[in-house]
């Protein structure tokens, strides 16, 4: 039985496997100076532009807290929805790690608000107070909706105008991108976006996520501050070639193209249930439903759907989900 | 071209991949709620004792830093040799994480001396001094030599005794415990061993280190500094399993026993040079030698031998030499 | 001319200098070792009851800061109201020095609502996120408002029972405690406080704070977390001298009972200017007022009040403000 | 009965205090922004020349941890002899503040030996070892010996040429100028100093460290890095007052200059005695002897002399010790 509680209980898909196997072959050096790391930098750049950067890391948590360590002096702050994964869900590794505090406004389906950017207090000569630095999206966001590209622009643009720099958390860019209909590089590097959250794993890869600095100098001693967070990979191949068929074989559309389509028909089925609301659009793989208590509790059991907050429940599709297996979830009701 | 230049130059055994295979069988709880990291913990158990608590990490770096973040405040102080990893090559990482002092001293034969327990100043009134309060010892050492039992036991009684507890560096543990004849276990819980940062990816494993606690409630936080620092890995099967073949099957021991012995067929051939000094007994993996220039020269081309300081050079063998990889070395000499 | 823009801007007491005199008597030990700060230990417990512990620091920033790390582990979160001091006015201390994330919830007359508490997530055994430990209330709030004898127990029993512990931001407690017409014993260990900054500066003392532990054990190595955070004075009678008038003259409830009835006499005098607003009960030392442009301009220029927030100014009197200099603001309106 | 247990256990100057009268007149602006603290800073520069910028602190601690922190990233490493205060005696602060990794090494009289400098290994490209960026410097040491200038040029042209800082721990600075009849300029600016952390409280004044940038642009973000690490003062006039019969009546060379006559003289008397032995040079107000174990009972009592290591005892003058303070020691030997 697939679950529906969180894209990363799925498995690891095939080709990723294979990559795998491919790169077992013989001695290479470690910590990243291998072919099959060259490579995959390579494909990076590829898909976001010359200036990409990249480095590996394990998790998305990682990804997302060296950005800010990464980009951001400790008495700088971090701009986020208070629904922001880095927010809300990683344990105050950004306030522990990188020692910044975030300032989080409450989301609009799920969106930072164009104007919390403009009304950001930002006094780089007090220092009773912390300075505005980085502003982080998430796309797609917590609560499964997708950022327009002329959303982004405005809110890049907006936070370029004021000296902030843009982070984007993209644990499922990849579920917005096929939303939007558009490449990797197109929702990132050229709305303006600055430094990006990479996210693989949530969408068939075994372990691996990347944080991309997509301008050049953005932080030029990341190599020191990654190694001195425990994010150094010594056999680095095995994680930087789970990202070419990722890349080179758009394993990332083909993966994220089914589990957007099966949230979609996910949703439609719900809606005919009685008494079910859907209060968000379903953009990527996620869908958010309010959810009559014996319904809720048949999907709890029969998707392990997450109890997000009270009736409000979140099912989550994966690269592998079936409409077999939404189906099954419809049995019994 | 085998490397000598550093056993994670190697790559995954294939009873490794084989268990990645078998993992990959749908849909699992995250985060370590999975039945096949219940079936590693198990094995841990099986293999420290029942009272051994494992966490899975990333990285060497992290083990080792993480027991220091879960055993002491940051006012206290890790008693560590000089050379010891977690002192001179992670970049900081413990002080920058943990917060903690590293009290270094000189190694005899890359080991930590008794007296040096003995000599410690520890002043729980004294507030303008940190208090030493973990003795960490890494077996098989940096020098490729090996504690024995004996000499474990009796730092660890030393250490106790003055209200020390004990880490052990476990990034080469297998080939320690093939060098003493012994079990896991033996070597770490029946000396009296505290905590253990146990490696795999050094041994034929993809990337996976284990963060062990061997005796009850060390540290009963240690799943929210693990999740803070950035360590839990959200597919934590694909780490989990690859422990088990590894404890299971005896890999480690396999693996370990050809390294161990390439190493000495390595110390044969180069003790049959002319003007070849090995300063140091060789008792795990890594020989080092003393080499003329020539020599140095042709060794950190053809084996990637690493410079260690001057013209000491370190060898190290990986589960994966052959006969045939040393001898290829001393090929046009 | 007297100014009005923070207590900050008043100086130091007569009897406070006289007590910096008396202290300069001749050798005394070092580092709190002393006679004059066992005396000025003895008049806090007189004051706080039998179990407080008392550590002097330099500033309201390194006390509230303090308080966190002695009481928290870093994955543990604050609560506290957006307006806090330590949430906005710190520059991030507590997240920089201390690691811990803070939750902060928008004031409801600068206080802290009740039923924040009771619907806080606390989930000890869900490492993804941080959990609440410390509540924080600010006494007398950042908007010059007092928290009632009862509703501080009230909040003290609802956050004990859910296994909180509160600490007091007393920066302006003495004219918190002026307002209720109590002792400071009873606005703090009585009403069941855990912690304490306890302020003095503010109230005309050179520079000195205190953080009180007001019930026993509750961080038992704080003697080097203090000397660790930097907030160790060497000539320690100096900070703790001026405690002795302070607490053993009352001159706390003297200079406090000042400064409140030169709020409220000011308060009053402003009421009667045209279009003037007071948006909040004054209830401590400081008058906050919404006044119409011409009059926000000349109060900031005489009387430096600070522009809060538009058109909102905030006055604060000192505990040498006279009726004179309140009447000095109003000529040549 | 003065002390010769260590410097801080003498009082404050009667011109300290006097100037603290002064400076208490009417309501200033806080935080720095007030007449008294420009004067003070106008005679930093006329001090230590036109690019000094001084930021004053609470204590050496924090002015020794915040030169790091303003100086180097978390991943660069700072320079040391063993038995530098900020190594041994500030209980781990530079390690938990700023995250950085101390590098020791013996000291020769107290002294960093200058081929330290030359054998560092400094590699920018090896993310995993942290970089020396940052070398330190005590002056007088720890032993009471002073640096040359021509040693200090030594020093700060070999550290200049590896790209490295300077920082000179000015704990006892006057004490050294004084010893070698110059200026503070001369020791500190002139011979290529970067950063100082200049001590007054050892030296008569009440509460007052300065942490100074002696070149242009060197920390452009430390106000903020002031504030987030605790050590603004609010009343600021009270700390940088103490500043102004320091420099501007050379407070501190006279109470120097009684301070070390008087170190010289006891080292005299002590020299007279049977069994006595001084080790080092006395070139500051400290003395260290090693004593036969009754003189050195007699003399832990009668004077506080501090039992250093074993034998090995240390006395230190103050600025209000006196001769007849020094032959009280020798009474009843």
């Amino acid at each position: 039985m697939k679950s529906f509680g969180s894209d990363n209980h799925s498995g690891v898909h095939a080709d990723v496997l294979a990559a795998i196997h491919e790169a077992n072959a013989g001695h290479e050096p470690a910590y990243g100076a291998d072919a099959v790391t060259a490579k995959a930098r390579q494909l990076f750049q590829n898909t976001f532009g010359p200036d990409a950067e990249v480095f590996f890391v394990f998790t998305g948590t990682a990804a997302n807290t060296l950005a800010i360590r990464g980009l951001c002096h400790p008495f700088e702050a971090v701009v986020a929805t208070s629904c922001a994964h880095l927010n809300e869900d990683e344990c105050g590794a950004p306030e522990f790690v990188a020692g910044n505090k975030i300032l989080s406004f409450p989301p609009v389906d799920g969106k930072l608000a164009l104007d919390v950017i403009d009304r950001l207090k930002i006094n780089p000569s007090d220092p009773h107070r912390v300075v505005p630095k980085l502003v982080t999206l998430t796309q797609a966001t917590e609560l499964g909706t997708v950022y327009s590209l002329s959303e982004l622009r405005a809110i890049t643009e907006r936070a370029h105008a004021r000296g902030l720099l843009v982070h984007m958390d993209g644990a499922r860019l990849a579920n917005a991108a096929v939303h939007l209909g558009c490449e990797l590089g197109d929702v990132t590097t050229a709305v303006g976006v600055d430094a990006l959250s990479f996210g693989g794993t949530k969408n068939g890869l075994l372990c691996a996520e990347a944080l991309v600095f997509l301008k050049e100098d953005l932080s030029p001693s990341f190599a020191f501050m990654r190694k001195q967070s425990m994010q150094l990979a010594s056999k680095m191949r095995y994680l930087s070639c789970q990202f070419i068929p990722y890349l080179q074989d758009q394993l990332w559309k083909k993966n994220a193209t089914q589990a957007n389509a099966m949230a979609l028909y996910l949703r439609d089925r719900l809606t005919q249930l009685p008494g079910v609301e859907i209060p968000y659009p379903t953009q990527a793989n996620e869908v958010f439903a309010i959810l009559p208590p014996a319904i809720g509790k048949h999907m709890q059991v029969q998707a392990r759907a997450y109890a997000w907050d009270g009736a409000l429940h979140r099912f989550v599709c994966s690269f592998d989900t079936t409409r077999a297996d939404v189906d099954e979830l419809f049995k019994g009701l």
